[in-house]
């Protein structure tokens, strides 16, 4: 991805140190979170220094590098930071597997991360066929680089199309309670990518109006039957694209999905601090005397999916 | 509505001056705003000190003795004020008339805002026989005292039915970007009512989940055939309680029902400064660079709609 003109990925690993740009700064700060311990990767994740199912598992992946011989109790420790996206487990997993074939923790994790940035690539080149002149789409969240290492999932075709010369303008929701919309318009302003950002209450509107031709999001964790969890709000959006008629892809690589998991009925959705809600960065949005409840994720059923966008092309499940 | 245990309207006019609570400070802060001008009732409406489209009639009501003999110049500066809620034009045309009848204008505004209260008041009887025992609700932005002067068009069911010691549960909207959810919670604090303040994205989540029984919202606007404006995020809202057969109710008087307009098609969105969803007080949430689009109101067509709760009854179009 772009910053200020230069290629930069979202996290990278260098000299025993895993170099984070910390997204709880963007877009006011280009700042950087260093982590040489398992337990400052464990925080990097809880906190959402990074956050997007993608980068979640990179960083577990060096993660388990830094965790040197006690591969075990690393991989507990990482894996509970965050329950909802899929990637955490699979990456973790992966790695495990892989040191277990003999490869070193290293070369595994470096592998790992190259190959996500590659299968980002391709979701964009395929998802980017979907995109036509002039289109306005909306996404949800942010999966963009900053969620994926490099690239994006749901930005990912955006990108190419953008790249392609392709004229096209994009709605991104702000995504209270984290807003990551902002997340979302500082990497196409980055891009020099049109766009606008909208009040989550606000994609209702302008799908109703005819301003949107299609909606993409990424997606923290797929079942087998092609429910999957997202950021909270994307339910909502898929059951108004669904209403409007227009189509909604969900766009994620194959380390998304969760064959273990028979329906969305099964995934865990995490809830997170009030703290979310009630503040923002210093300012106290909520009184201490006001009761907040604060779903991170919710399900959306595969019926409102049109199809997925992953490296090996769209599917229809 | 009761504040800190006290009898209170939202706003009340004395010895020339017309008192708001001024809604822009709350739920931090109880201060009054006074008004002895045009210009400044004026100000009050188009920044907000007073919001809610029964509570606006009421103030263009008072805003029109304070213009003393010149009526159609003070008319036409308050109608210029917001163009989507109909109680304003309706309240001033009414006054005009009132006068015309030969009602001094004190006389006609106290007797306007009277029958405003009262007719709340009826809305909550009527709306109340639909709020059974354990049930949870869902409202939208705030359409409470505050916004109708006593009782609200929403929340007078939900007092009535607290009052009548129904064990209910209120979920609140934040409704962003003015966050007027914050408003409703404040109020259902004062009266001791549980609820919850959810992240707009989160309406969804809870009603899927079967979380939600009932949803009541306010209107800005009804047009003849039902279809109607309200704050920015109600279609939504609407479109996902018909997606999950959850009952969705619209309380409003029929002073904001608009024959005039034969479908929400005809019904002026204002699209109000970017400053609401660019800063939190003065906490900066997006950078200059981030374009913003933000309509304040959205059309929610009357096919969503389960019903009308107004001071007659609950009436079906």
């Amino acid at each position: 991805m772009k910053i200020e003109g230069k290629e930069q990925q979202s996290l990278w690993f260098k000299d025993d140190t895993l170099y984070f740009i910390d997204q709880r700064k963007l877009p006011e700060h280009i700042e950087l979170f260093k982590a040489t311990t398992v337990e400052q990767v464990s925080f990097a994740i809880s906190e959402m220094v990074v956050r997007g199912a993608p980068a979640i598992g990179a960083a577990a992946a060096y993660g388990m590098v830094l965790g040197k011989e006690d591969i075990e109790k690393t991989a507990d420790r990482l894996k509970r930071t965050r329950p909802t996206a899929y990637d955490l487990f699979y990456a973790i997993d992966h790695m495990i597997s892989r040191i277990h074939a003999g490869d070193t923790p290293h070369d595994a994790a470096d592998l790992y991360v190259q190959d996500i940035i590659q299968r980002c690539k391709n979701i964009g080149e395929h998802g980017s066929q979907l995109i036509k002149e002039g289109m306005r789409l909306l996404t949800h969240c942010n999966a963009g680089a900053l969620a994926t290492v490099d690239y994006g999932t749901a930005l990912a075709p955006i990108r190419v199309a953008h790249h392609k010369k392709k004229n096209i303008f994009v709605y991104a929701d702000e995504t209270r309670p984290r807003l990551q919309g902002l997340l979302t318009s500082w990497e196409l302003y980055q891009e020099g990518i049109p766009h606008a950002v909208i009040a989550d209450n606000a994609a209702g509107y302008f799908m109703k109006n005819g301003d949107i031709d299609l909606v993409i999001t990424g997606a923290d964790r797929i079942a087998a039957n092609g429910d999957f969890a997202n950021k909270i709000g994307t339910y909502e959006k898929a059951v108004l694209a669904k209403e409007n008629n227009i189509p909604f892809y969900v766009a994620a690589p194959i380390s998304t999905f969760d064959q273990s998991i028979k329906t969305g009925k099964d995934i865990i959705i995490e809830q997170r601090s009030d703290q979310e809600l009630r503040y923002y960065k210093d300012a106290m949005i909520m009184m201490d005397q006001t009761p907040v409840r604060n779903p991170a994720f919710d399900v959306t059923s595969s019926r409102y999916v049109t199809g997925f966008i992953t490296e090996e092309g769209i599917k229809k499940l």
